[in-house]
């Protein structure tokens, strides 16, 4: 695809603010790397609700390449660069400067695709601190699919939550997050809720492991369901994607001394709660914003173990890039919508 | 006082359910022992909103022996009984059954001045489970104050928030919880910022060791007021105690990655809150629910290794009771106010 | 086989102290519960190291009757009792009054089978808060197998070692605890390494679910072969059961900031230790002494998820308590030895 | 002091390996920054066991210029230097590469005055990530005392043993690890006993805060007096500095439940354990490799907020390094011994 590969190579910008039709194609120079960096030959994105929420940011400096999410294959490396090696198969970290430890170690100005330049590019060029290594048995495009969703929902309930077998997860809805959420928890021998307002869906989630589930279309007092699912007792984890109106019923859902996690922004966080719920049943609320390069490989260890298999819905091709924005805006997708770069 | 000593005891009662004048004194007979059991005489007890709240709620059952926080000498053990001696000191515990670990494990239906009779009597009838002795440095009106308030307080700051030296901890007002937050926070080397409308209280916060103060009454937007304090990267730890509108005052205070405790329920947290100042900042947003019976004792172990003083703002006679919750709904206090009990 | 049940029961004896034919069948009155107490039928009581420990201790106090681990049905309850109900399917709690929280809540001087009498026995007298429910796919001979060796593994692995998926277990022979410990690491999706010293054991080691063995017999370098398993970075949890001179070797087998739990009396651990080694690699070297009540019920919680089945090796009948004692001396089992208890 | 300032600078380096004489003044070329990294102006440097042990490895590289702890000013910034300025007064990371997380994340062949250069020089040049900025009210030789000693023990007692006030702590000796624990353990409202063979360093613990003291030469069994100071039940923590045959005392000293931080190389460990006492009494012993970058800003924090001064026993010029070496073996120290640089 790339005409003048080596000298120009093919990206997205948003080159608007907040412009409906702001991502369009463009060709930038070839990145060369200075000392400690890296650059990428990127194969492959993921696309996460951030990058529509992005598109829509009227705060949103431009042009910027967007897209957290990507992976390929190290090119070249600079002067000093000790952590990868030309070949090595790497993922970008959506912080590109957050290698360990609690997120007030994270520079939010660094965030690939916001704050930064992102992965929707041929070619990307990192500091060699903001890569890692992932898994053999995963694909370029599955690789894509880790950075963002899947070190989020790993954060939330292994690594914050500390889930343990035995104990009960409530995810809502089948989005990228959830269903790695769902991957994570079977994983660790936790049993698994799953919410949807497809049937299809919640048979899909079935087949991966679910134990059980709730249309929420057709019991639309879901939390009720929940609680008579737990003994009436709440469920020990909700990782809280944050459709309209769920906040309050994940706080009904939970057990006494229960964890909700935050981690989503589908539809802005618009309701407002009652903290009263909150106190009475002593719950922790989490927000969750990604994780940190350690988390990342941590969880690429456990990925590996089980030869773990992200769930894509659909690849699309390098052109059709804002076809796929579309695709996920719909919310018809389960799983992660992913974009092939560079053919 | 009590003229027939012996085989009766006087008691305060809530008799009719929501009723403004509902509290009134009645007389029981004298309590005796079973197997695991003990009594208790009551020398002094201590007020928290939740008896205000209590008071006023038409849910409550009746009659009923309100307040939880009292403390005593131990006159009678039934067969069995290995964990406390007749003579000793003892304060109750909020949760009659919370022995250890996390709050999963107290049963709120044994929950003293509640959904049990509590500690406004003369004598009272408990576990020997359910009471800790104090450190011998207090007077039975000084242990009196700790129960809720001061195992709140503690399980928010010290064992859910780890907090250390060198953090920065904002208290909200200056009521029974933030004074004995504030001293448990100064003893172990934080650093504490005070709100109030008072600058008298203020100042004698400050004389308790306050590091800084700001007054919400000529700083409406003290949140930015604590952000500049902290050179703009907030606080580590806020205990909330739910006034009005503070909330969101509060998850803008405080840091990345930071801790919000729900503690209180001044105002029956009616406002309702944003969520996404949570996510955005990886807030820990925790409800704190009192605290188990080891949590008192390890508490009490820094209360006597520091020779901590409770602050207490005046102290009523028993024929007062009525008065003393008056002056606690006034709101005119700083720190805790007490009744004492027989004599 | 009790002729004059109702009025006396059987139960073995430990007659005098440090007599290798202590073990002696007695005939004891059926217990009656008091206050908040409760009596067990015995169905089924499993041996641990513990067991043959405390037959040759000379410390030991007799009469006493002996073993930790047993389960039964509640067939009394007395007044007060309400954690449980006649009919309840219970096990003992190895420590009768540590509900939760830290170890330094156990008082040592109620341990079922040492300080106090234990489960070899037709019927028992115990606390209510000295039980628990377990889950209801499992066998009393199952059930019997929990409390000290399960539980002891499962706190030591998930509870103290927030063991994730992903990381490396090593366990040490194919005893009850490496074997509950095997299927609790597989159930988190960990990666397992197991060491013995017979080539048919390791076998079945694979059958449950070990990635990989060591025949200590056959390499008796074995530390050097995990090493080499393990990328040259070493394990992250030894459960290290105290063989002869195996400490050295599993602190040479962990990676830096790994846990080694100690929870083995096997050899009563006379090889000393060169602490430079816990050093150099900032090991944790956590010694484990079973574990509370919420820990005991958190693991049944998880046993139930999974269907996990404890590995019974042989089932040997009430009359043939001193054949299964010389069982386990021996050696030769792989998994768990039980006794059934009246029948 | 040096001559041709600008050109050449001043260094020791050890130049032999195994050398009692190896520490030799010599001249380097003045560094320069490249990428990423920064020059700093040494001013004071502190001594550590480790320093010589280093000195006494065969085993060690050469030349090298020895020296973890040094403080001073950045006076030369390279390309892409974003954390600190030119005139910012550092202090050195022990690890250069450790910026926050667990030990693993450490590359122990980047330790400064071991398997790199280190401080013993006018000039260092080192990354940008590995220097803190540290407290206003200290000078140059005061901070120079914490990278190693002040990071270990502040990471032993806060970060990994969640110290609270009301807690015991049981230090031994006076040596810059002991002192600094002390000064921290009471800033957390903690319990503290000190031992030491001279009564003249215990008086000068008691001035500093401690508690109690023991002197073990004329109390041989200290352990037992630790006992007794603990009503019978040990302390909690213990910062185990490695004199020799004190390791089995300490574990003596400890409570059920209780931690022994490993964090000394005095004597080498020679002295062999007998697990057997981990074991019963459920100990953590834990192995401390100094601390992370994050680990050392939170310690600068407490630092700064309670104005913090580390005891420094005595400040010699950089032409008497060697007799700062000399004065260290000797053991007669109490707090840190320091090296003024470039003067």
């Amino acid at each position: 695809m790339p005409e003048n590969k080596g000298t120009l190579m093919n990206v997205y910008e948003l080159q608007k603010q907040n412009d409906a039709n702001a991502l369009v194609r463009a060709q930038r120079a070839d990145p060369a790397p200075g000392p400690y960096q890296i650059v990428v030959q990127v194969r492959a994105v993921s696309l996460n609700y951030r990058d529509l929420m992005i598109l829509a940011n009227p705060a949103q400096t431009t042009p910027r390449i967007p897209v957290s999410d990507g992976a390929g294959e190290v090119i070249a490396v600079g002067t000093g660069v000790t952590r990868v090696a030309v070949g090595d198969r790497v993922a970008g970290a959506f912080f590109q400067n957050w290698s360990a430890g609690d997120v007030s170690a994270a520079a939010h100005d660094l965030a690939l695709g916001g704050s930064v330049d992102g992965m929707l590019a041929e070619q990307v060029l990192l500091s060699e601190e903001g890569v890692v290594r992932f898994p053999d048995h995963l694909s370029y495009e599955e690789a894509a699919t880790l950075p963002c969703a899947a070190v989020t929902v790993w954060n939330a309930l292994i690594e914050q939550g500390g889930l343990r077998a035995g104990q009960t997860v409530l995810l809502l809805g089948t989005g990228g997050v959830s269903i790695l959420g769902l991957q994570f928890a079977k994983q660790h021998g936790a049993r698994v809720i799953v919410t949807s307002s497809s049937d299809e869906k919640l048979a899909s989630a079935k087949s991966l492991g679910a134990d059980e589930t709730v249309n929420y279309r057709t019991t639309p007092d879901w939390e009720k369901a929940v609680w008579e699912m737990t003994g009436r007792t709440g469920v020990d984890q909700v990782v809280e994607v944050g459709g309209a109106g769920t906040l309050e019923k994940s706080l009904q859902s939970v057990r006494d001394g229960g964890t909700v996690s935050l981690i989503g922004v589908l539809t802005g966080f618009e309701a407002r709660i009652n903290p009263i719920l909150v106190l009475q049943k002593s719950v922790r609320l989490q927000g969750i914003y990604v994780g940190s390069r350690a988390t990342f490989a941590n969880m690429n260890r456990a990925v590996a173990q089980s030869r773990l298999k992200p769930v894509i819905d659909r690849v699309f091709p390098f052109v059709e890039a804002p076809v796929a924005y579309e695709f996920l805006r719909s919310g018809s997708h389960f799983g992660k919508v992913v974009i092939r770069v560079g053919d």
